[in-house]
């Protein structure tokens, strides 16, 4: 049996380590000798970084447990592509020639549409050429839009820390009773897909209306509309909250945070600002009204806070991972772990394999039947589906008050 | 007996509810007949707002532990500053009619220096006028900026937040080995006094260094020292995370964020934008170098943060709600409750009262000795300091995996 090499690629998630976790365990389970992991994904791999991962840092199941609770990607990520095979075949040469230098058979890439692409370079390289090693792709992204499967890991504690967020800024934004309406504004990742600004409908429950508004990329955005609600509901209530996509953009396909960008975003030191569209919409709002206004962007951390992760994110997480090691020891290549949700309530879940083919550079947007008429709003399908995913907490590693992290030491 | 009213007045914290409960318990320990909450604090007693707390929403013990997880202020809050007793007496008269209306006999405020200055405004009009109602004071800031006492409640929760998500920013930060340096300015609260912005050093442990920089507005802020400390560390590291006091200024006075506001901050629509200081130091380092760089802001997040609310901080803020309604009980008034601590490791705490005249309007800075001589760190004083007062993980009630909150209806 030879060893084993398990990278991370793309942005980091709260889970994403959990999903190395399964594999390392799985490794050891099945009695792999070497379990390697590439530092810093494929870029790593090519200067042959590699870190002895069972001999250095993962000993015990209590090391096991730790790395679960570590955010962000323990082993470094990178963005990388891998060029095509006819335009650099001394790259994956290169790569192939590592691959035997240090025995490997098994090689896990924990990453997105972007990830999977490698996965998918290398397995075909390797079919081209009767090469022996086996290639997995282990699904990975807060952005929630890897196809062919129901959800990805990541996606569940991204949404949970979102609606977490949201409805405590909602109670915040509430606590006055002012003449003045209060506006927030809250900008939320996610380019293309709005599974993650969806997720704020999430904040709602028996004890929180949720936002007022939610603003997906699946649709046209209307400021018209947008900002209609906003006047209407000011005569109704004092507190207003908005959830809007960074990819929300016009009829025309403009992104909203590129508008007329070039002519007049310019700072204190006379520089172009970049902003998001929820500071612009925001302002604009700010001066055409007398509303108190704020405008609040989760940033990376919403893609890091493992401290509020989902217990059914984390254990998907690290089931893929482990599932992907096992199957890649029975034989299976060129493949991406999926996750299918037979039963939705009571939540069951099932993992199988499907054609790394049919899941890279491809992206999967929420349905637009889960997008209200007036584009204003989710339906209750969104949680239907994404209840389940959020479901109960996992309690970090505290030392000190603050959450331990474990650390990869170069 | 006479009845008792409550009533939460400034900012919210994620603790500020768990005094109100103090309060409550404590006054149905001791039999007084009926708790009032005031709505929408001093502004709401105006109207006679008033919520029977007692019989509308405090029953069982249950409850209690339901209120200690709700975030922002259960009762609402104002900003509302009590005229001087001289220039409007006839406030002062219909407020002391409305307490003998509804026979109530201790007054507690919960809140920051600001309404303190109603408990003292109150309180001198009582000792003017013969008037037997007692009146307490009940501390709350995430400012942590009361004098007399050792820390206020609201500051732990707070700085749990920041030291959490700052270390999880810093995990993200890293993750990839790029050759470009990736910069991440973090604003975080507090005009005055760096408290909160202090607290970003509690991310360093034996995993963390914590942030490269820290500037806190009880130092003047020098720009040449910040960004050169920024292009010195961009030499050995790849990720570079600073945190910033929204109050930070330069020498003159002048606030960072202020700074040519006037003639440049211009957006898509021609208007003025209004930006924080971090967003104003990203943007300027963004131009001037060719590094990644990324502003985020916590914004009402750090002081609604109750999901990850401190122990101790939940503890004490109980305590000393209990407390002020115990000692106004016992005959004491014109006071506010303080939290002392005789010994920081192992740590112990004790409460007593102080003369309200004291503490209503004055402003607690972090001691200067505490930031270091380059003016860009906090020395381990700080740490030493606060890193009690984070201990210990408070756990919400999660209904359908999110935090669930109690709700007025009214």
């Amino acid at each position: 049996m030879g060893n084993i090499v398990i990278g991370q690629s793309g942005g980091p998630t709260a889970v994403i380590n959990s999903s190395l976790a399964g594999a390392i365990h799985a490794a050891k389970q099945m009695g792999i000798p070497k379990i390697y992991g590439m530092h810093y994904g494929i870029q790593g791999f090519l200067k042959e970084d590699l870190i002895d991962l069972g001999e250095e840092y993962i000993k015990t199941r209590e090391d096991i447990e730790f790395l679960k609770r570590t955010p962000s990607a323990f082993l470094g990520s990178c963005r990388f592509k891998l060029p095509s095979i006819e335009k650099d075949p001394q790259m994956y040469e290169k790569i192939f020639a590592i691959l035997e230098k240090y025995d490997i058979e098994y090689f896990l890439y924990i990453g997105g549409n972007d990830s999977m692409d490698t996965v998918k370079m290398l397995s075909d390289y390797a079919a081209q050429h009767n090469k022996p090693q086996r290639f997995m792709g282990i699904p990975k992204t807060i952005d929630n839009d890897l196809p062919i499967m129901d959800h990805t890991p990541g996606y569940g504690s991204a949404a949970k820390y979102i609606g977490t967020s949201v409805k405590e800024i909602i109670r915040d934004n509430e606590c006055y009773d002012s003449p003045i309406p209060s506006v927030v504004i809250i900008e939320i990742m996610g380019r293309h897909a709005g599974w993650l600004t969806a997720a704020s409908s999430l904040s709602r429950g028996d004890d929180c209306c949720g936002p007022d508004i939610i603003c997906l990329p699946e649709v046209d955005f209307d400021m018209d509309a947008f900002y209609q609600k906003i006047h209407e509901l000011a005569k109704v209530k004092h507190s207003i909250v908005a959830a809007v996509s960074e990819g929300i953009h016009f009829a025309d396909g403009t992104f909203v945070c590129e508008m007329e960008q070039e002519n007049a975003k310019l700072d204190a030191f006379g520089h172009k600002m970049l902003s998001g569209c929820g500071e612009l919409l925001a302002n604009k709002l700010m001066q055409e009204s007398n509303y108190k206004v704020r405008n609040i962007e989760f940033s990376t951390l919403q893609r890091a806070a493992t401290h509020t992760a989902s217990i059914i994110d984390i254990r998907e997480a690290f089931d893929v991972g482990a599932y992907a090691c096992k199957k890649a020891v029975a034989g299976e290549t060129g493949k991406v772990v999926t996750i299918q949700v037979p039963e939705r309530d009571p939540y069951q879940v099932s993992y199988g394999l499907a054609d790394v083919h049919g899941v890279a550079n491809v992206e999967r947007k929420v349905p637009v039947e889960w997008i209200t008429e007036d584009g204003l709003d989710v339906t209750p399908a969104y949680s239907a589906y994404a209840r389940p995913l959020i479901a109960g907490n996992y309690v970090p590693y505290y030392v000190d008050g603050i959450p331990h992290h474990m650390v990869l030491k170069r």
